[in-house]
């Protein structure tokens, strides 16, 4: 009998074996050996029960504590990387050098999240002292710093196996700001998902955390997610997906009698200007980069760039050859499963019967998972004329949108949805030229980008990777770096208190020797 | 024929007279002389397309501009004084002293914004710099901050027709943040409304702000604020006001192609737990200050204290008695508005016919908006069987809730929903004992107190003035102090930028003097 797999509630497992799925394997299209079991209703209330005891003993561990937990989980999941590279590409269709570079993303996050932690600066104390003898009123003694905002359900991203899935930025910001976390597994990856689950559990017990500080629940988002995101535990959401799963999800949340935040980073096209000071030796370093971003991990990045506005003219065309020659020579691969490219194809069909559009490359539909690279062009007149062109493709696509004249990108700017990212590519003198539209991409994206391409996204202090909807369902967030703990914190006041009652970080003496803003 | 008010389109007045309406003197009932007209469909439309216009310039100013127009602004409401204690209280019933001290926290917001921008730490600055020779990849160099949102919707509180409206906290941080306001005016205060929505103009002339940085509409909430609300062009939402009228914002604003946020204030019972070691002779202070928080401004504040828990036996009837004696000696005062005090009886109905409810002190009903204190009385096992009991009852009633074993207010902390403040009356070794009642209030409130009274709620950096819903939409916001201003921010990260393009925050050479955080 086949090894059936069930949900980690804290420190149990699920019992209920009724309804069971298998992964599918991206390369064969063959579904894989192992079955794992949908949580029941049962299941998931006994998480949430866990993760509502685990709240408040979660909310009182020092900024060292949970450094050491997520340092002690770091440490766990690099030593994890090989049984990683024999599950995960099987069911993700990901080469080994990627499992192996998203192993040290997800436990580089992890770290960053600790010293993060252990300098303590992101609470954003803030201190007023009382003035007993101000007038006409005397003034309270008033400390606020930022806490928890309890349990935190995550859902497992198709494209981060590891970097955006169980111990991945949402579930590591989560933690860092001392909140359960519960995640529901992809049903692509469910025994990535295991592995890193059982190592997350590990370090639960190694670093005496709570058992509810983190349960991993199998099942689908229409019933599973479901029931956890309106379970009345459930105090915030973690997601990354597509834009109809996470509108879903963000419209579920608003409708509980209470609301809770959605987090939801769901759909940007990451579009490109080409701006007319960029030099003739320029190109050729800039089809290379393109091509590469555009089909870095089979184009399955949030930050894929999609459409490229360019010059027309000579240049333009000598940039749609020379990206056909690179793209050209990128093989088919294969994408994390059939439905994403089931929806590649799909979008393809749509945008080249737009009108206007022409298909400058398209390979053969692959089969099963396979896919492969796509250009497609048009000009800015048509492009404007019809907003499905808009939309993403998520895939190995690029759209090439040539135009006359570049004050008519303002018109590209205020046509656009809300994006994660936006590049400029061109001189010095054309940022200054165009300072107008960039202006307006500020409004419309949460990082802008000079001479660089969009993928690739740097995890630190500084980094934004968030914008308005549809990027995201928050766009005063950010999903990656450390700026990600923010969303699962809220700012809580204490007025009179005695100071050895107050929380270490609000404390007169400032033990922990904290920036704070004081008066 | 009597004057016709219309409403603001940044420097220009609204044309159509159709639809009119007058505010209701508080103490006579009448209504007053002037005539205000709702702002049609195309004048709201004028409004949002002035502030779409008026968005980028905004985003462009500096601190400084931003800080000189909101002291520029601060001074002119101090100096129409006169004028205000001329109109205000005939409006809203609001005594004179408290015109001139509302004017003053008013004018006092702005300034305390207006210094928040001139240090300038507050858009976070944050710098990671390239490593162009780090290996296996070269780090890019980024550098992030807040920036504004874009054009913000404020609606006017009718509980307080200064600090809470057209030139209050909501418009201030707004401002801050560097995003044009639309606000709607309440029907209870539009003369307050014009005369400091005058002010506010003249302040934007004087200052060259662009046109479109303010309008003041006139209508009501289900007309004017949901076609401002659904309005492509708004990008957050401010309100103080009703539960329900929060709610149905929140949800017009999600059901949006494209959601919006929404920071609503609503409803908050702000509970008080007098624990046991609270001493006899405490007693007669407490019962002091209780009476004056609850009957302050006819109990017409978010942060009135509608419900107290307190020890029964002897001291329990003592308290009763005192509190009695102290609310009795309280006169009928005008309520805003006659709904509000309609309301308000309602409210008491509802909580007297509630079992196990007894009435200690009603005042008989007052006629139009006069209103006087109620003072009821049940024990905590009724308490809690009644969920009823729990909700805002806005106006000067006091629910006294006596229990015998003070390990039972936990209990209160599960049943009771979120609050904006919740205060604790006892000796220090009340505080330890009770450290488990302590953290989970800390989960439902924004702002916990020891020892004093919610109200007169203090301006400043470490103040919040929020809570989990529904004391507020967002429980991670604050709407009065200096974090209000985050609400209406996002932050953008520049990649690869050449330094003289960047935002003076975020050149190298830091010419703004800020604390970055850098690395």
């Amino acid at each position: 009998m086949a090894n059936i797999e069930t949900s980690l509630l804290g420190f149990e497992r699920g019992e209920q074996k009724d309804l069971l799925f298998r992964a599918q394997d991206s390369l064969s299209g063959d579904q894989l050996e192992t079955d794992y079991a949908h949580a029941s209703e049962e299941e998931i209330a006994r998480a949430c029960e866990l993760a509502s005891k685990a709240s408040l003993s979660m909310a009182s561990l020092s900024g060292r504590d949970k450094a050491h937990f997520l340092r002690n989980l770091a440490d766990r999941l690099d030593s994890l990387v090989e049984e990683l590279v024999a599950i995960m590409p099987r069911e993700t269709g990901l080469p080994e050098p990627r499992v192996r570079a998203e192993t040290g993303r997800t436990s580089g996050q992890l770290r960053m999240f600790a010293t993060l932690l252990e300098k303590g600066n992101w609470v954003d104390a803030r201190i007023d002292r009382a003035q007993p003898d101000r007038q006409p009123l005397p003034k309270p003694d008033l400390r606020a710093m930022l806490r928890p905002v309890g349990p935190v359900a995550v859902f497992c991203a198709s494209n981060f196996p590891l970097a955006f899935s169980v111990a991945g930025g949402d579930s590591a910001s989560a933690w860092a700001a001392g909140c359960p976390v519960i995640v529901k597994a992809h049903h692509a990856h469910p025994g990535t998902a295991l592995l890193v689950g059982l190592a997350v559990r590990e370090s639960i017990r190694a670093c005496n955390l709570p058992e509810g500080a983190f349960s991993l629940l199998y099942g689908s988002g229409s019933t599973v997610g479901r029931t956890l995101v309106t379970h009345p535990v459930i105090r915030a959401v973690g997601f990354t997906g597509s834009r109809s799963g996470g509108r879903a999800l963000f419209d579920l949340a608003n409708s509980r009698p209470e609301p809770i935040p959605v987090f939801a980073e769901m759909s940007s096209v990451n579009p490109i200007f080409v701006l007319p000071g960029m030099a003739q030796n320029q190109l050729d370093e800039f089809v290379t980069g393109l091509s590469a971003s555009a089909a870095l991990g089979v184009g399955q990045f949030c930050t894929n760039p999609g459409i490229v506005f360019h010059p027309g003219g000579d240049f333009g065309s000598r940039l749609i050859d020379r990206y056909r020659e690179k793209m050209q020579q990128i093989g088919n691969g294969p994408m994390l499963h059939e439905g994403i490219r089931e929806s590649y194809d799909k979008g393809l069909d749509r945008l080249s019967a737009s009108e206007g559009v022409e298909v400058v490359l398209r390979s053969a539909d692959g089969a099963g998972c396979m896919a492969g690279p796509c250009i497609l062009k048009t000009n800015l007149e048509d492009f404007l004329k019809n907003s499905t062109m808009h939309e993403e493709v998520f895939g190995p696509s690029t759209l090439l949108v040539s135009y006359e004249n570049s004050s008519d990108l303002i018109k590209v700017a205020d046509a656009l949805e809300g994006q994660l990212t936006a590049s400029l590519f061109g001189s010095v003198d054309d940022l200054d030229t165009h300072a107008t539209l960039l202006e307006r991409l500020e409004t419309l994206a949460g990082r802008l980008i000079f001479n660089q391409f969009p993928t690739g996204v740097e995890v630190c202090g500084a980094v934004v990777h968030g914008g308005p909807f549809p990027a995201t369902t928050d766009g005063r967030s950010t999903s990656v770096g450390e700026g990600a703990i923010l969303r699962f914190a809220r700012p809580v006041c204490y007025q009179g208190f005695p100071d050895d009652l107050l929380p270490d970080e609000l404390k007169e003496a400032n033990p922990l020797a904290l920036s704070r803003s004081e008066s």
